[in-house]
């Protein structure tokens, strides 16, 4: 049995942003020499997200006036009484959820012909990480 | 250690289904010769969903109901731009996501008394697939 | 390769409630011996939830206002049918789900610095239990 991890790091210029991760992963995962086995992708934050879906620039819009309209920013958060003003980040990264597993077959991502495997970052403009763990043979 | 993947796949009628794959994923769990590990469950699309919950149909009525409420068909999605009308299923699928991790007991999938395994079509009516990737020992 | 296996059992006082439950699977994955790996932590309920979030109380009033709004407690869902009165809990759970994956390095839970885990009860006042199935060397 083998085990790799590797921490990729972000400091996205805009407050929310999406960060398409799949070279990344990828690259990593064959790396590893693991052939057979699974990959979590995880962020160490609880304002991100991390998910699967279609790289297409639209889509993206569609996802974002979703997510701002299923958990809007809002000045009324009671998790703003520490000083903190991403309430919203914190129920988008609940929303989409902070971390995916991926298949890893014959030594490579097993990913359908359109998933593509995103950063989420909802409360940036600082340093945050994210970790990728291999696991398998 | 031992791995082993299968590929399930889908051809819908409808447009919107949920079919119940518990079985599928149990036989596949028993006939890999793992005794203690996870299988995971994982749609290979950006436009279905796999998720554990109950075997009721006054539920899914439910279910159906409140994703359409929450992830509606609509026309005017950006993503519709591309000529694509299932803006919705994308979003449907990121709310209920698209893959589970069931652990495996003693050679069976061990999951609580009323927890079944669903794939979730969004925008089915042609060919579709699933992965199922076991490991353990 | 190891694996570990551990039944958390729940009763909660109030029908809602979110339990911190990291020290409880750290705890488990120390004593499981495993340095390299991953546990899953999962319930074992459809009407019950894992996530990962912050210890901040005000942002659990946030939350649970928010899943208030999203997946309400209501008299008319067509599950109610059964005799059951939980449809909300079944949808709150599809919403933050069932389950996470943490990843373990150097023998202890690898969380960012505000990543604590919660089981959320939707649907208490009796016995639960969840699943914790730790995989590594």
């Amino acid at each position: 049995m083998k085990t790799a991890t590797e921490y990729l790091w972000f400091e996205t210029k805009k407050r929310r942003e999406l960060i398409n991760i799949t070279e990344r992963v990828a690259a990593f995962v064959e790396g590893s020499g693991v052939r057979e086995g699974m990959v979590l992708v995880s962020a160490m934050h609880i304002t991100a997200g991390v998910f699967v879906n279609d790289h297409e620039p639209g889509l993206w819009e569609d996802i974002w006036q979703w997510l701002e309209h299923i958990a809007p920013a809002r000045a009324d958060y009671k998790h703003h009484n520490t000083g903190e003003d991403n309430g919203d980040a914190h129920l988008k990264s609940l929303l989409v959820h902070h971390e995916v597993i991926v298949p890893i077959t014959k030594g490579a991502l097993d990913l359908g012909t359109w998933q593509q495997i995103f950063y989420a970052e909802f409360d940036g403009q600082r340093r945050k990480r994210m970790i990728l763990k291999v696991m398998g043979e």
